[in-house]
């Protein structure tokens, strides 16, 4: 399974490619989308075909893209929320499943714990994909995203191949519980 | 030339398509894409997709969108400002220039002055564009961005057909000011 993570931003947004086989992550690609100061709609147009041809180039299996959190800015909310929609849409223009995850949740899939510095996370993600040197912090986070899904993808495929057997039962799995 | 313009939402995005020539605006199509509760990556492909479909239909010449303001809730500003990415997204993928105006401007070019209501809008609109009854909310807004995008796009085109001659002398037009 390829896996796309995205770190999504309006001024850089990180991408990164792994490859899921077992336990085991492999790096494929990363890098950064920049775009120039300048008219919104044409920077979000950047991010668009940019990923676009990141997905036609890597053809992932599945995306994962950081969830971010609101600034004190409001101003600057709005322009970051511009952007990650721009990203998200790349994303689902290529019918992509588009999983969430927030950076407490990468910081614990790749440190083991929350309060994780940027460093340690560049640090960690060299060691865990096994590269020559660390990613850039942009790359760094977006390939953090996607080895959080990779550990979770495993979880939500076991439950996923359950669900016929629970469905039987008259159970099922909502938000990783079993309701009834 | 045909205009479409946008009232970007999460929940409900109007659009509104109108034919402008010389001084004689023409109604040509609203409406509404609606998207319903859900994960999120899926209701902007919604907006993406079912936007993407209204440029394919009606094959306007360029887009105008409106600017959203902050909302109270930094959560809600996000979300806003991921779905009104969206649709830039289904703009600029087919190519169009997408200008953008605030909600005072709009207000301003369909009414008068900036502090007018909804049903001041939409009646407006309706009288201005002679249709048979008041458009929907939504639709009136994003026919309002179209109206507002025809009064200003003279002013822009009468300065962009100067800026051969201006440049001659060194000068440009910048934010609708001359700039040496």
């Amino acid at each position: 399974m390829k896996i796309l993570g995205i770190d999504p931003g309006l001024r850089i947004t990180g991408f990164g490619v792994i490859h899921k086989q077992g336990n085991q992550l492999t790096y494929i690609a990363s890098g950064t989308i920049r775009t120039p100061d300048g008219d919104l709609p044409q920077r979000l147009k950047t991010i668009l075909t940019s990923l676009g041809e990141v997905v036609q180039t890597y053809r992932p299996d599945c995306a994962a893209i950081e969830k971010v959190f609101v600034n004190v800015n409001p101003q600057s909310t709005l322009l970051l929320g511009q952007a990650r929609g721009a990203a998200i849409c790349a994303l689902v223009a290529a019918d992509l499943m588009v999983a969430e995850y927030t950076a407490l949740q990468v910081k614990k899939a790749v440190v083991g714990h929350g309060k994780a510095q940027k460093t340690q996370v560049q640090e960690m993600v060299q060691r865990l994909l096994k590269l020559p040197g660390a990613p850039g912090p942009d790359a760094a986070d977006a390939l953090g995203v996607a080895i959080c899904h990779a550990n979770n993808s495993d979880v939500l495929g076991i439950l996923g191949g359950l669900a016929p057997a629970l469905a039987k039962r008259g159970l099922r799995v909502r938000g990783g519980r079993l309701v009834g």
